[in-house]
């Protein structure tokens, strides 16, 4: 694949101003940029750039109000209920999550709900922001369907992603995963490349094993441990959907196809104050311990090192923001084609 | 296998009196009879009464104290620091957990870390006190080592199960999970019974795959999904042991080998105020919509009904409330031995 070097910051720029120029106000479309220029530096390509011309014309239909401002309905010392009011995602994400800290900060923990949204970008870009301030994150939302209750063939819950992450005296420790065995992604790339899937990653319509991608891309993907990655899915769906008061699964609207509805995504978002449990030195100090002890433990034939979650991420943000991130030659032509469109400057390398 | 059908209150009672032969008070022998019994009625007997022999062999060496008063040492509106004082864990538990809820129906939602406790008995015991009160309920524990970190063949994260469980109309949708393919005790019992294991379930030592269940019961389970039941180990491990200030994986003293050293066991809980959300009835009408579209879905071949989380388990509770628990001769015969022992009359059929 042929790639180009790409200036990360150069790159979060020109994000920020073509989202400038569908309305959005600075602070806003800085905070969409940042998480998807992120989102390239972790290697998480799926949740970066390459979906800016989506996004781009998500905002250019107004199907995603470019100007909606987050609200909180409810309020209480531990709690927050949140209208999206339409916004980008990741304005509501950035909303709850920095409003979720300072009241953990208060009363130790805090939980909000976020009806009323969109696609809020890597899950993992929140709870790092609780990480780098001393305490713990949680972030989780539902997504259009892709998964099945154990039991039937049939799409209902999004691929709901989660994460959490927590500081330690170096980069923060990370989990963000989705309930599937493999991302859709995986099984579109497999069809275009002409390769056969393992057996357990997507079943057909009709419930069967399935290899070939061909088939397996309009069907349903597996859960991880079969009814408990669904189980999960389905309580992410329950959280982010039911209890936040936004769409379920097959309610949500599309997010690639459809530009009239908008899709009612939640999300939710949990953070907890770690100096009003063990406190913040003494948990540092513990998770010191457990990731030295982990790193020392015998590894399996093949494994040359032993990853902490998120590590491997950090190591690719270090590296990229040094050295550019690489970049896909369609992609950049796809941004290419939206910076003269939106006539921005285009100078990313 | 031989069974003998027992009355479930009948049980909970010679439950009960037998802990209260060691020095519990009524109240927490109680609640500790209660968890065991409702293990055995949801059909979970690896936590029901199989236990009492273990759990009174701790109580008499008072390795666990009878008489531990568990104790908050930090309290914020919306967060609980809390000792065990080395009590049984289901009093520990129960403590943490109808904190939790008071504090939820003020502040929206509070979460508990508890540390200096011991094995805590069914995960979902806790979330389904929430979800009968119009809450959602979390729990989780840390264990003993029997899982290794992504890329390592030796044990190091417990088999950390968590919960959730939300009201319904009817009976709570109760998720109860370990992040391991299967339990150590379907190993063991493979072993017994003389029968291969399929692949994926455990590593040896080395971290090779096995098929031998003699070999495999020494072994390292192996978490669901790969990287991503580790880490879901991982942060229970960190959420339950450093956060909680309680002992870390491997630290954990062993639950049925030692009975000098207190466990130190970890758990959190976290209840969350529906009502401060999208409110108890909207929810409870958005769940059975959701039910009601997930039974409908297609089903995959050779399925008969698309079950919730818990569902199975609250069935199995009300057939075996009335038509009496069936359990198995040994666990019978442990019991009496028991009751003998501490004369309390014998009387559960």
């Amino acid at each position: 694949m042929e790639t180009r070097e790409v200036n990360w910051k150069a790159l979060r720029q020109l994000c920020q101003q073509l989202m400038m120029r569908e309305g959005m106000c600075e602070e806003d479309a800085y905070v969409c940029a940042d998480n998807l220029v992120d989102a390239d530096l972790a290697g998480v390509e799926s949740h970066g750039v390459s979906r800016m011309t989506n996004y781009m014309k998500r905002l250019r239909t107004r199907v995603v109000d470019p100007c909606g401002r987050p609200e909180t309905q409810k309020e209480y010392p531990g709690s927050l209920y949140i209208d999206g009011k339409n916004a980008m995602g990741m304005v509501a994400g950035h909303y709850a999550m920095r409003r979720c800290m300072e009241k953990a900060k208060e009363s130790g923990c805090c939980f909000a709900a976020v009806h009323h949204s969109n696609h809020f970008g890597m899950a993992a870009y929140y709870t790092m922001m609780a990480a780098r301030e001393g305490m713990i994150g949680f972030s989780a939302t539902n997504a259009p369907p892709n998964l099945a209750p154990w039991g039937s063939s049939q799409k209902y819950m999004g691929t709901n992603p989660f994460s959490i992450s927590v500081p330690t005296k170096k980069e923060p420790i990370t989990l963000d995963m989705a309930p599937s065995v493999v991302a859709m992604g995986k099984i579109i790339l497999a069809a275009k490349l002409g390769q056969k899937i393992p057996e357990g990653w997507v079943v057909d319509a009709e419930g069967n094993p399935c290899t070939d991608p061909e088939v397996g891309q309009y069907g349903t993907l597996l859960p991880i441990g079969g009814p408990k990655g669904s189980g999960i899915a389905i309580f992410t769906e329950i959280l982010c959907g039911i209890l936040a008061g936004a769409a379920c699964g097959p309610h949500i609207h599309h997010f690639w196809k459809d530009f009239e509805n908008p899709q009612n995504v939640g999300h939710v978002f949990w953070a907890v104050d770690i100096e009003k449990f063990c406190g913040l030195s003494e948990f540092l100090d513990g998770i010191e311990q457990m990731v030295a002890e982990m790193k020392g433990l015998a590894k399996t034939p093949g494994t040359t090192e032993i990853f902490m979650p998120g590590e491997i991420e950090n190591r690719r943000r270090a590296e990229r923001r040094a050295a550019g991130i690489a970049m896909s030659q369609s992609v950049y032509e796809e941004l290419r084609i939206l910076a003269e469109q939106y006539e921005v400057p285009f100078t990313i390398e």
